[in-house]
Parts: structure tokens; C-alpha cells; sequence
């Protein structure tokens, strides 16, 4: 049998994030195998470790796919070069061959320096700015004809990810996601990290994604607390969310379901087209709020706090709002925009909203997943990143106990 | 085609309570055809109705079958006579026809006179004792030889469910079973019922059946209080709700996992095991709350309050615990002995002791059903009684702002 | 107590449809009182039943929410009047009073002549044309200025369902959420009628919508072998399903996962963004299939069969592919157009995509909702018609199932 | 600030089994620092790897916990030393400071030598007979009074996992719980070992855990041909699974819903009572089956095929049928007694019994967890061995298409 053979290095804090285990698993599975030739491994937790492996495949293309599948874990080929860039062939196509990210920081290597991407987040193309001054992750429909992509794995590097500092919740190897494990001190660890990021300021927003569940099951007092506060600084929201919040202001109810007197009441679909109507008739959130037409409640929180505000539409909305993004494609752009400088992100009960904003996170976030509904919290945890952590509460539980952890008296 | 056809009749409550409805339904889907020969709706909701229903079927075999499924819906052949009786072949045998019950009241006729059953729950047979001035509904397995026992469906008549009075969440026509709808109203009307229970007593007791998850999701304290103020006089719980909160009494933790700290202590479940083994040690529950070893928690509470409590044993069971009933008859016997008198059941969180317990029950009591995983509850909430109510909160959540609505301050 | 009242009638299949048992649930809970003056119930199932109705409240504000609350039961005032029409205000904007439609049959009266409400859906507003000629369900953006919009209550009529003739899984009065329920009749009820619906042309089409989880769970070679063999005329689904089926064609792989090898390959994104940039570089989806690209799975079926195919975008999407509807609302307007002439609908593993379509459905097209997680099927099976039926299976066990139903080998 | 320190050796394949990754986490996580002091990796994924690791703490209580921490990950302190031995204080009682086992195979030494401990599973005490020639793992209750049980951790080794020679799903790092991953060569490579384990005979038994689900949703003909074609040796299940399959033969119904002719037949829970009634007059499944009353079906398959039945009890039970083991610690024991030899464990659909027999299981059976909640597959592959699969579908789904995957035609 003839073989391939590649000699490949990875660094960094390799043994602790599991970036060892899971190459060599990898090449394994796949049908390859390992000699391991050096290897150094950081004596403390802050040491980085270092190892070079041979990997052999029973034929060049097996080698390839293999190598192909363990870089983005950090494996790179011993002998660096630059990396490969060509031109994108129209507006919104890349090249063949065009390198796709992953949510890690990385690296490429241009005229013998290592430049980070910035806008980092998965499954974009890389594009190299005519100066090669700037280096920039781009979603494929943005790309410009004849704007330098990345192709091939040559002169890529990704960047293990070193554990938190902090012995928290978030600094755990194994994803929290049951809900038969203690919530209370995954709560009072994120409570502790919104205080801090409010009270000293510059270390970052805080974000939060949520479904209209979180009106429904009666989380909006909690949630209008913790805007009004100052913990939140960016809401992703849709059209149904902002609807349900300001019926509950309007009418007392939440598709239809009273929320104080707590009856259902039949045909409450009707407050909630109601709402929508008046408010396109006002012509805006703000201006609704400003007008004194909505008083209380999450958007108008919103609105007086200076929260970022994106509203994402979907084919399931009446109206919309006005101020709902109706294209999808402009939706994710806003919310892409929005993330610089988010500290921790709160994805909450809308499997839609937490799935894209996880997407467009890059790993170094904290992030935490919150829905009644393990699968989801389980497919973030599953994005690879300590920093990410399921909680399977339902929505209003959560708001409730994270804003009383916080001071609230509700 | 030769009809076979039988007229039967249909009264109380059966507009509002859906039993017309799902007559009707019954003999359409079962291939039978109807005449509705009177029919008397009770003009107000105090006052019952009245039909009379000609069933007709293709073939004797037929009828005879859809007679049979509507009978527990309380329609009943028109010309009445006497119950038949034969007796027990043998000690937990039953006569081969038994009529076997539903959980709605039913009654017997001997010698012209209806009778009531007592201790009417599901799936049990019906034992005339030698004298006709008592009969019972009773388990399969606890019937003697010569027992008689109703066979057929002459002469048994199922009364259909009065709506309760009170315009509270008991008394809706749909089941709450969803993660989205308010709960807040729901917990008040629970709420207000546990106090109206404890305030006024011989109204009824409470009842709750639990699983482990209680203690492992952070709602020991709060459960631990409702059973202190005295809104809870029964407890259904298995070896590990117990050991869980002794667990948490003497190391702070439940399964590993820490309680106030909050960090996962690996290899925990010693903890479990060694608190298990220093209670068998000790002898009881009892004694080692009296002689001081457990000071505080649901079993500590439960031991100071009298209340009764039931430990069923299963499979998965370390141990198991000093009273800890292993025969699974013996414990079915026990929750069933304890189960007169309950006016309210909260079913939470342990899908075996939640099914086991609704099936124990009478359709008259008030029952809520709590799980964070919707199918439970759905499943509960399937019994045909308003009174069913389903909750898809996690345990924790539920018990924390159930007694806050009743005073607690955690 | 100075009381108001108004008398109601019902009429139709108001015992079987639970139309009656709904309307005296409502005015109890909702604080009023009864009384019911005339009674006919329909002999047999296929007469009609009548009823007469006294409500009374304490106040005229009570009581009108009452008989709002009831009218989209069918209950109607005695005295009837025509409908109101008022203009709307400026384009998107609908007068403040619109009455807001269910998914019944419904009709309006004007110059004393009933007229039906053609395209009716839930939650739209009713337009009247100029010469009133013809009466539109209408979405609230789609409303121009000055359209003449009917109001309040008086002079609309909604008919409750008649119980659908065939004896079959659709005419169940309980809808089938349950994953411990056999699933065998419902597959084989579903079958006859598709393939009544394929021989019979003219009976209706069947629309699929589905999500990527029929690619990724193994349902993609059972559903391209349904629209091969022309029993679905009409698929709606997102970006994430297209790109799935045809990195399928081009790598074996979907997301990532092999699907014959049958083994994970690490980075398996990559597979994905490059079918939707290689089918971007071609132009669309229906040149790709033409070309020979792409040879087989759903996407090359339905170019071949000429299925209507509807993708609508999401803020998860990546690309997207040519030919999805980034635009929510038009997304929307291009489901809408499709559905007339729907004979039966699949709601297949997406939450989204069911939700949505589901409301756009009138309540008399057949449904089935499939989801593994039981909250689907069950928000569906909530919309209160016979016809919507829940399924408890994973995607792939599904159109497998049914797929042999029909006659495939696979 | 003083510092306990201690160094301990970790060998065997503690990379990729991710051995070494957890220990330094948990060190990491409870406050403690570590200097790695020597590494050597195994070069190939044959050899083993050997590292010498000094752990230090801010106290010696600190370090103590930290030690037992990690013991169950294979980390023994250097200097080795023999176990210590203490007699049980009575019967069922251990002593205080019993070691509680893990479900990895362990050794403890005995006068200098390594002694391999029988019978391994969770959380039971090891118990050393009196000549010191075998070493048994045991649980609490079944300790008798003087017994010589080990206690602390000197002298106790865990041996890591190496994982399986076989490149098949049991031998992946990450467990496999989804819905949305393709079942499909999953399902090929159970069906591999399966074919495996009944052609070489004497490399291991198959047991299947299943609950009544199997029957309900149409996986009783699938699971019966399976048994009959010797696939599966060993059953453990509840008196329902039981109950439902002969209804089904008798009655043609499985809680009153019919399975072939589909139609659920109100009432049906009498079907099942009356099945009970039945066997417990024959007294004995096997003579049901042998006297021609029970033809066709699990239990008969599983009489006729001699494969080994455990009937455990529960407190929901109806009946029960004879030969349920209605003690749980004796249906434990029946349970243990029948592991010996397993080569393959299938946990379909039964919450309780997937639990209760995968905390009996050795961490070196390989194991599939199969359920439509995927909170029950998340938690058994939590168990921390490669070896342990999820899989989310229904039981009839599953059972049907690894069936097929065998050559079952139906």
C-alpha cells in the first residue's frame, strides 16, 4: 500500500480544548493514521502546548481530505507559505476552491506576515483588500467581482481557542444542556458578567435574541427591568415579539391570552392585528412610544434606553411593524452590524433567531441558549466553543430569576 | 343490510362537558348511524340536559360494541335493569366479562337501587360485597375467590362530570398544554386553591408527586416551605427525591452537583451513595431528622409536618433509602390508601409517578401536571376531565414562583 | 345587577363540530350566563342542528366582548343587518374596527344577500370590491387606500365545519399528538387519499412543505421517489433543504454528514456553501438540473415534474441559492398564490415553515403536521378543525413510511 | 498561601480517549494548579500514552478533593500502595468511606499485586473475600455484616477506555444525539454487530430494553422477527410492553387502538385488562404461548426462541402478568444476573428501564439509546464512553428499519 504522508504542527492550549483529541479522532475515522513526533505540552494551565504529528493516508487524496478536515482544528502543514488568492468570477460568486471560515480567529499569511480576518464568524470567504493592508471575513452574496479570495488551506491559520480566565460557567468543557442540573449558579454566573460589562463600560454589550415566547409565558416585566437597567444593550427580535409586547401594552393581553386578569380570551388574534395596524398607522415604534401611545413594556424600554433595536420579518408575520426588516438577506446584514463589541450574547426561546445569531457569533463570545426545548441550547453547544452554554428553562423562568439574581423585586 | 339498533339516553352535563359530542363521534367513527329522538339542553349551566338517542348498526356484533364504547360516556340502554354479578374464579382472577371502571363516578343498580362506588378509579373491577350495602372498585390483583364482581354493562352507570363552580383554570374546556401560554394566572389559580385548602380545613388536602429533578433544578427550598406553612399534606416520591435532598442537607449537593457554590464536583454521585448508606445506617428518615443528622430540606419538613408521605421503589434505585417500599403492588397500595380526602394534585416532574398517580385518581380532582417536556402533560391532560390541567415549565421554576405567590421571600 | 342581554343563534353541525359546547364554554368563562330557548339537534349526522340562545352580562361592554368572542363560532345576532364597509385610511393601514377573519368559511351580507369571502385565511381583513361583485380575505400591507373594508361584527357569518364525509384519520374529533399512538392507519389514510388525489386530477393538489432535516435524517430518496411518481404537486421550503438535496447530488454529503459512506466528515460546511456557490454560478436551480449538474433528489424531481416550488429566505440562510424570495412578504404573497386548488397539505419537520403555512390554510384542507418534537404538531392540531392531524416521527421514518405505503421499494 | 501538592500518573489512551483533557480540567475547575511534568504520547493510536502530573492546591482538604476527583479518570497517585480494607458494620450497610465505583474496569491491589474487580458497574462498593483470590463489585443492600469492603482510594486503579478497534459509530468521540443527523449508517452499523454477534457465536449476547411504545406505534412485527431470526437474546421490559404485545394478539388492539384495521376503539384500556386477566387465569406467559392461546409476537417469539425475559414492575402496573418481578431490588438483581456476556445493548423507548439498565452496563458494551425525547439518548451518552449512541426516533421507526437493514421484508 502506498502511502501519502504530511507532517502537520498545532499550538496552543491543545490538550485543555480538546484540539489534540479531536484531530487525532479525526484522522483516524477517516481512515488515516498517526505517528506523533514531538510533543510539548504547557506544564501549566497558561502555557501553551506544542506537538508535531505525521499523518499518513493510503492514498494522496484520502491525505488531502484529511488534512483539509483537521485544519480548521489548527492543524497546520510544517512548512508555512502564503496563502493562494484569485479573483471572485462575478458579483456574489467565489472562486471554486474559496476558503469557508470558521467561528475561530484566524490567520493568513501574506507576504511572509500573519494577518488576523477580521469579521470573523463561519462559513464566509476570506478577501484580501488590494493593499493587503486589511483582511476581511464576507458572506458569499456581498463578494465583488474581482475582489482577492482565499482559495485552498495554504497560508490559512486558525487559533485553538485558550480557555476563559474566569472559573465560571463558562470556562466549563462540557455543555450545560439539562434540565435536571442546578440553573441557580449558571444564573448568578451571568448575572455577574452583565454587571460587570455594565458597570465598566468599554468591556463589551450585551445582547439579546428572543422569541415571542418570552411575552406569552410572561417574561416582558423582567425583561422591560433588565433594558431599563442598563443590562442590555442590543435586541434581536421579530416581528411577533414586538407585536406581542406592545398588545400587552394596548390591550392587557398576549395573543389574546389576558396576561394580568390571566383568561383567555377568544378571538384574542384580534388585539394583535389591532396593534400592528394602529401602530403602521403611527407610522413607528418610536414614534408610538415618543407619542405616549405605548407606555410600558420591552420595545418601549427599548426606545427610551437607546437599545439597538433589529427586528428580522419571516413568512409567518401579519402586518409587519413597521421598522421589520422584511429581507432576509438586509436582516442579517443589520445583524451583523450590530455585533461588534458584544460582550455575551443571551439567545432566548426562538429556535430561528438563536440559530442565526449563533451563527454570525465568532467562538470568543459567551453565549447562552435558553429554551424549553433541549435541542436547541444542544445544537449551540454543539458549535465546539467552551463559552457556550445551554440552559433548558422556558423563557419567562429565565428572564424572571436572571432579573431578580440582578435586584429586581417582581 | 339488516340494522340492529338500541335507543339510549344521554343526561347531565353533557353540552359543556363535551359527553354529547364525543358520543355522537364515537358511533359516527365506529360505523354506526344515530337518531336524535329528544332532546332538552338545560337552559342555564346549573341545569342538566336530556337526550334520547336511537344507535343503529349494520350487524348485532356491531352495536354491541358501540355500545360498549359509549357506555363509559354515560349513555345507557333505556330500559334500566339490575348489574349482573358472578364471582371470582380464583384470588386475583377476574371473571372474564368484569366490567372494567373509568374515573368518573359510577354507580350500580341491586335490586332496583342505585348504588355509588366507592374508591372509583381507572381500570378496576367492580366487588358487591355478600350484603349489597357496599360495593367498591377494586385492583385485579387484590380480588378474592368468590368475590362478586359486576360483569357486563347492564345496570352500571357512569355519571358525566359536573364543570366546577369556580370560574378558575380547573374549569376550562382545553387543556393549557404549551411552553407559550401565560402561566402567571394559572400559578394564582393554584395558589388560591392551596390556600382556600389549608384555610378552610376539611375542604381536602394536597397532594404532590415528585421527581428528582425538584432538588437537582433548585427547588428544594421553595417546596421545603410550601410543606412547612402547611399547603401540602401528601408526598408521592420515589429513593432519589429523598436522597437527593438529604444529600443536599449534608454535603450541599445533589448528585455532584453543588447547590449554593454551584460547580459540578466530579465523581458526586458518592455523595448520593454515602448519604444513602448513612441513613440505612441510621434506620429511618424519621430518626435521622428527630436525632438532628438532617436538619433541613422536603423530607426534614415532611417528618416535622406529618405529612404523609409514600417512597416507591424502582429499578434505578441506589440503595434503596429505609422505607422505601420495593414491591410495586405494595407501593400502588399505598398511594392508594392515601389518596381519600385529596383536593388538589401536583404532579411534577417524574413522568412514572405522574402517569401512576393520575391513574389512582378520580376525574373529580383538581390535577396539574408539570414537566418540562410537553408529552407528559399532554398525556395527562388526555383524561377527558377539566380539572386536568398541563404545565411545560421545569420543576424548579414552577415550585419557586408557586410559592411566592403564596408568600415565600426566596 | 342591571343586566344586558342579546339573543344568538347557531346553526349547522354545532354537536359533533363542538361549535355549541365552545359558545356556552366562552360566555361562562368569560362571566356571562345563558339561557338556550330553542333547541333542535340534527336527527341524524347529516341534518343540520339549530339553537337559540339568550346571553346575558352584566354590562353592555361585557356582553359585547362576549358575543365578540363567540361570533367566530358561527353564533350570530337574530336580527341580521348587512355588513359595514369603511374605507381605508392610506395604503397597509386598515380602519380601526376591521373585523379580523378566522380560517372558516365565511360569508358577508350585503344589500341583504349573503356572498361567500373568497381566499379566506386567518387574521386577514375582509375588502368588499366596488361593485361588490366580489368579497376578498385581504393581507393588512396589501390594502390600498380608500378599499372598502368591512368593520364589526354585524353581517358577517362564519359557518362552522360539517365533519368531512370519508371515515378516516381526517375526521377524528382528537387530534393524533402522540408518539405512543401507532402511526400505521394515519400513513395508510394519508396514502388513499394521495393517491385518490393523483388519479382523480381535479380533486387538488398536495402541497409539501418541509424542512433540511428530510435531507440530513435520510428522507430524501423517499421524497423525490413521491414527486417522481406525481403524487405532490406543489413544495415549500427554504434555502437550507434546496442546498441539502443538492450537495447531496453533487458531494454525498449533507451538511457535512455522509449520507451512503454514512460517515461525518469534519468541515463539511465547506460542501455546502459550495453547491450554493457552484448553483449561483450557474444561474438557478432549474439550469443546474437542465444542464445535467445536478441529476438527482427532490430539487432535480420537481424541475422534471414541473412542481410548483416555493423557497422562502431566512436571516440563517447562507447564499442563498437563485430563485429564494429573501423578501418575507413576498415569500408570503408567492405561498398564498399557490394554494388555491390544495386537496391536502404535509407539514414536514420545519416549525417555521408549518406555522406559517398552516395559517395560511382555510380551515377545510386536509393537514398533517409531522415533527419529532410533539409542540408542532401540537400548535397545529390547536387550530380547532378536524381535518388538522399531529404526527410524533423523525422526517426521514416518515416519508419512508409513507413512500412504501405507495408502492416505493427503497 | 500554602500550597498541598501530590503528583499522580495518568496511562493508557488519555488522549483520545479524552482522559488527559478532563483531569486538567477538573483541577482547573476546583481551584487547583498543575505542572505536567512529564508527557509521552503514544505514537500510533496503538500505543499508550504516559504522562506524570503535579497537582497543587491552595490547602490540603483542596488537594484531597481534587485527588478524588480524578481518581475515576485513571489518575493514581504516584507511589503505589495496597487497598484498605474495613468490615461492613452490618447488613446493607457499608462503612463510611467505601469506595463507590465508576462503570470502568478497575483494579485494586492486593499485597503488591493488581487485582482485577468482577461484576464492574456505577456507584456500587468493592468487597474483597476472605482469601483474597476475588474482588466483587457490590451493591449497598447486598453487603453482609463483616464483609471486607474497600474504602478511600489507595490501591484502587481505573483503567481508561481504549477505544474500539472497529472504525464504526461506536468508536466516534462526540455521541450522536440528533434528529437531524442521518440514522441511516447508524442503523447499518448496529445491524453489522448484530449480524456479527449471532454468526459468531460466543462473542456476545444482544439485549434489547424496550418499552411499550414499541407496540403502541407499530414496531411489534419488526421486533418479533428480530427474536425469531435470533438476533436478540435477552429482554428487558415492563408489564405493559408484555400486556400489549398479547392484547395485540388476542384482541388485535394495543390500548384499545386497533392496529391493523387503524381505528381507535374507545374504551380500549378493557382489551388490555382483559389480556391480563387471561394470562394470570393460564398462570404463565409460557403456557399462554406453548397451550397455542398467545400465536404470534414478542412473547411468543421470545418463549419459543428460549430468550432470557426480565419483567420488572412499576407502580402503574395493571395486574400484574405473571412472572413480573414486581420487587424492584429483585428485578435489579434479575437484571444484573442476566449482563454477563452482553456484547450489545439496545435501550429503546423506556425512559426508566434505559436508565435503570445503562447505569448496570460496563462502560465496555457498546450502546444505543433510542427515544423520540432526546433528554433520555442525552443523558445516557453523558455516561462518558465512547460506546454509547443516541439516536433520535420513534421505537417503531427504529425497530423497523434496522430490521430491515437485517433482511425483514415487512
Amino acid at each position: 500500500m502506498a502511502h501519502a504522508q504530511e507532517t502537520v504542527v498545532l499550538q496552543g492550549h491543545i490538550i485543555d480544548s480538546l484540539i489534540l483529541a479531536k484531530v487525532l479522532d479525526t484522522i483516524h475515522m477517516m481512515g488515516g493514521t498517526y505517528d506523533v513526533r514531538e510533543m510539548k505540552v504547557g506544564a501549566s494551565r497558561k502555557d501553551p502546548s506544542h506537538t508535531t504529528i505525521v499523518v499518513r493516508a493510503p492514498s494522496a487524496k484520502l491525505l488531502d481530505e484529511i488534512l483539509a478536515a483537521i485544519q480548521p482544528h489548527g492543524a497546520m502543514a510544517e512548512r508555512e507559505s502564503d496563502c493562494t488568492l484569485e479573483p471572485a468570477p462575478a458579483d456574489g460568486i467565489l472562486p471554486e476552491l474559496f476558503y469557508a471560515t470558521t467561528h475561530l480567529p484566524t490567520q493568513v499569511r501574506l507576504d511572509g506576515q500573519w494577518v488576523d480576518v477580521e469579521g470573523i464568524e463561519m462559513d464566509l470567504a476570506i478577501v484580501v483588500n488590494p493593499t493587503c493592508a486589511k483582511v476581511n471575513a464576507v458572506p458569499m452574496h456581498a463578494v465583488k467581482q474581482g475582489d482577492r479570495v482565499v482559495v485552498g488551506r495554504d497560508g490559512v491559520r486558525v487559533v485553538p481557542l485558550e480557555r476563559p480566565k474566569e472559573r465560571d460557567v463558562f470556562g466549563f468543557m462540557e455543555a450545560q444542556v439539562s434540565s435536571e442540573r442546578p440553573h441557580g449558579h449558571i444564573l448568578t454566573d451571568i448575572a455577574r458578567r452583565m454587571r460587570t460589562l455594565r458597570d465598566e463600560s468599554g468591556r463589551g454589550k450585551v445582547l439579546l435574541s428572543g422569541g415571542p415566547a418570552i411575552v406569552h409565558a410572561g417574561g416582558r416585566a423582567a425583561l422591560a427591568w433588565l433594558i431599563d437597567q442598563g443590562f442590555i444593550q442590543i435586541l434581536f427580535a421579530g416581528n411577533a415579539l414586538a407585536a406581542h409586547d406592545m398588545e400587552a401594552d394596548l390591550f392587557g393581553t398576549s395573543l389574546g391570552y389576558g396576561l394580568s386578569a390571566g383568561r383567555a380570551v377568544p378571538h384574542g388574534h384580534e388585539h394583535h392585528l389591532r396593534t400592528i395596524n394602529r401602530i403602521r398607522a403611527i407610522g413607528s415604534i418610536e414614534k408610538a412610544v415618543k407619542s405616549g401611545v405605548i407606555k410600558e413594556g420591552i420595545m418601549a424600554s427599548c426606545v427610551r434606553r437607546n437599545v439597538t433595536v433589529v427586528l428580522t420579518g419571516s413568512i409567518r408575520d401579519d402586518g409587519p411593524l413597521p421598522g421589520v426588516i422584511t429581507d432576509s438577506m438586509a436582516a442579517q446584514a443589520a445583524m451583523r452590524a450590530a455585533l461588534p463589541g458584544v460582550g455575551l450574547a443571551l439567545l432566548v426561546a426562538s429556535t430561528l433567531l438563536s440559530i442565526a445569531t449563533g451563527n454570525l457569533l465568532p467562538a470568543t463570545v459567551p453565549t447562552v441558549c435558553v429554551d424549553v426545548n433541549p435541542s436547541v441550547p444542544t445544537k449551540l453547544a454543539d458549535r465546539g466553543s467552551f463559552q457556550a452554554v445551554g440552559l433548558v428553562m422556558d423563557a419567562a423562568s429565565f428572564l424572571r430569576e436572571l432579573a431578580r439574581e440582578l435586584g429586581w423585586k417582581g
